[in-house]
């Protein structure tokens, strides 16, 4: 992992060195993904769609642009979200009759269909998602895949006929987030957030955190119970087994490109990123030691180990530039290429392979045991998987009193909004809200001495 | 083939009825994309995308948002699209010091970036894609995929060091375009579009147009050969062997959402659309014939068919839904899956299936040989191709002289530009251009009598 001092500029670099993005496209927060780092976003998004296939959601896609009287609708969401919105004012040589903005989000492009769409009890759940770019206006600092102006982005929404069965939503989704991250090897955690730092327009919303070696934490998805907040202004309303007609409830579950971001970030070292296998494009390079005299021979051998580890439904690259061993090592590290293969004329003669995982363990692995890789791969994302829980445990703090700490501290509250406030001021941090599951808290507030039956859990953020 | 006359009317509801998008949308030309529809779609793209890995295109994404400057460093570019852009003004409350448009297409946005990708001749080719959405401001009747404001959009841009090697990327491009239109059953015509009707900033383009039951024809792709005419305004350079400094030759190669509104268009009939089996979400759909007192036995059956075609790699959908077989057969002939298999108590006796094809071919099979599923999926995409296919070949027609003919008409023409704006004048019809491969013509030119070497391809179109 990458030290805490070195960390960001080491970001900065490494989005560029490993071939991800490019970030000299004349828009500040806007990159261009590069072949790269766009099959790693597309990998990672068919991830998310056989999660949202297996648990019956259906995908969809929403226009791009919104009429401002639809943004206008739910009245805390137009209030959150004003500062950041890009308008489109004009067509050709012609102004528009009414403003378009480009999407910050979709509920005020979706919840207008989904009143057409929802008639009788018998419609829901409803269950859609779609992946699609949307366009804030930072203002503050940007960062590739962590802070853009262009964020690829995913967002389920979904309706119900009442509160508890958007609960039970909810609580899919959380069961999602947990393979889904899983298959990243991204250690999380989740938390309910403060009232005060809730999606605009939610009832409640839940955020999903990750702690980068920055020791800043970074929210790489979040849910929302919506309650009717926004069924009543949208007149999302279906009729009952009785005949009358109800509001619906709504949930929704969003993530970003920032997941991207967080894979860098946390399993990256000087070398470069390291890539768990679900999404790497290439699983496994093959680098041929070759010296004169025996290239052919070790060429063949080269190729015959591919065909045999492609056969076992591993995507394998032989990597046959005209180059030495040594700057083809460099290369394949820092795109973060799960399992390297080296195979010289000993290999061969001993009837072995060598192999080298990015996390630096090498091994000898018999000829006629290829199979094994699927093993090794199995233990590499283990071992990333477990490298990065460590660091997450280790720097999550239970404090008894305001006193500076680095990663996530958890400090006794009382619940109260201004308590809350004064913590984030003491400690500098920002509310990550209550720890789900909560933990059971039998400490006086930190700031009012008050009975304090949650702990609050802060961090430093992106 | 619907009838030319009910066409329009018929295309216009299809698009609801089988539930491929709703046009309740608030904003016209932007449509919702509703599941099946989407799923179409990205059933198109993947195939797109295995013809580029195929040739060695590389996928990227870039921006949406194009500054204004960079839009107008071609002038021919600026010209042909300036009527047809939305422009970004605003963001938050502030005014942006330079406007943005939202893609029509995204030459200005690549190619400053591929100034800086190429530096030498080892650079290229560059081939390179991205599958995004575009934006025309488009005056005319909006149509559902033919005609929209929010284009789900395909589009390859390459560079190379000479007019020769785009020549033969020029080359690939129809060569891919083969392959692909036949996976999607839809014949097709290319031509070189007259000079006055080439794409803005082209040196020359082909047209690939497909014929619509209404005897219009529907441009569904486009190749341009650029020559340097982008290269020179972006500075897109590149070191020859010799050491000195060249621009790049460029070409691109474009298809759209169109592709679906073809298959749309000319598969379908009065039953709803008719899928080629490369894209159908559903290949082969089961219904159970039930009457009382053999239902389980059927359904075990029906299941266990179901099973067996998805074990040879077929997508099979069960419909167990609480409908008669016959509300069932509506539904999945509209949504036009290729082949549906009844099963009923006497096929169980007989040891076979029921299938009838989307194009009406009734037959039984035997239950031993769930294998030949796979034969009839081909022999229903041949014969819903060349259905097709004569439909084109028998609205082809070949002129000596003005006069009024339906479909497709090929005129001889002395190449002048006022004599082939005259034809289309006198025939009410656009230029296609000059088919490809051209045809000898010894005729003389129906406006001005001299010497006509070329057959003018003209037609109505969308």
């Amino acid at each position: 992992m990458i030290d805490k001092e070195k960390f960001d500029e080491w970001y900065h670099e490494i989005v560029e060195k490993a071939e991800l993005c490019d970030k000299r496209y004349p828009i500040k927060g806007m990159n261009v993904w590069k072949p790269y780092g766009w099959k790693l976003m597309r990998n990672i998004d068919t991830i998310i769609r056989e999660e949202m296939e297996k648990t019956n959601h259906k995908e969809v896609y929403f226009p791009l642009l919104i009429p401002e009287s639809y943004f206008k609708k739910e009245a805390e969401h137009i209030k959150g979200f004003s500062e950041e919105v890009y308008w489109v004012t004009h067509a050709g040589k012609n102004e528009l009759e009414e403003k378009l903005l480009l999407r910050p989000t979709s509920e005020t492009a979706l919840y207008s269909i989904f009143s057409l769409w929802i008639r009788s009890h018998t419609d829901l759940p409803l269950k859609t998602f779609q992946i699609v770019n949307t366009f804030r206006y930072e203002t503050k600092m940007t960062k590739a895949f962590i802070r853009v102006r262009e964020i690829h982005f995913f967002e389920a929404h979904t309706c119900h006929t009442d509160f508890e069965d958007a609960e039970r939503q909810i609580k899919e989704d959380l069961e999602i987030a947990e393979r889904f991250f899983k298959k990243l090897c991204l250690p999380f955690i989740s938390s309910i957030r403060p009232d005060w730092d809730k999606f605009a327009g939610a009832y409640y919303s839940i955020g999903l955190d990750v702690l980068m070696p920055s020791l800043k934490t970074l929210q790489v998805g979040s849910v929302h119970q919506y309650k009717q907040n926004f069924s009543k202004p949208f007149e999302i309303k279906y009729e009952g087994v009785d005949g009358k007609h109800y509001y619906c409830h709504q949930t929704t579950y969003g993530m970003s490109e920032r997941v991207l971001g967080a894979i860098i970030g946390i399993h990256g070292d000087e070398r470069g990123i390291k890539l768990p296998s679900s999404i790497a494009p290439i699983k496994i390079v093959i680098v041929p030691i070759i010296f004169k005299g025996v290239e052919e021979k070790v060429m063949e051998e080269c190729r015959n180990v591919k065909k045999e580890i492609e056969s076992i439904g591993l995507s394998c690259h032989l990597d046959e530039r005209d180059k030495t061993p040594g700057n083809k090592f460099y290369d394949w590290e820092m795109k973060g290429v799960p399992i390297r293969v080296e195979i010289g004329p000993k290999d061969i003669e001993a009837h072995v392979i060598t192999i080298t995982t990015r996390d630096g363990i090498k091994k000898k692995i018999r000829r006629d045991e290829i199979e094994k890789l699927k093993e090794e791969l199995n233990e590499y994302d283990r071992r990333i998987y477990e490298k990065a829980e460590k660091f997450l445990k280790e720097n999550i703090h239970e404090l008894r009193e305001i006193e500076k700490r680095e990663g996530i501290v958890e400090l006794p509250w009382c619940g109260k909004e201004e308590c809350g406030k004064k913590i984030e001021e003491e400690m500098d941090m920002k509310s990550l809200g209550v720890g789900i599951p909560s933990r059971k808290c039998k400490e006086k507030c930190v700031v009012c001495g008050e009975k304090a039956d949650k702990w609050l859990r802060l961090s430093k953020n992106y």
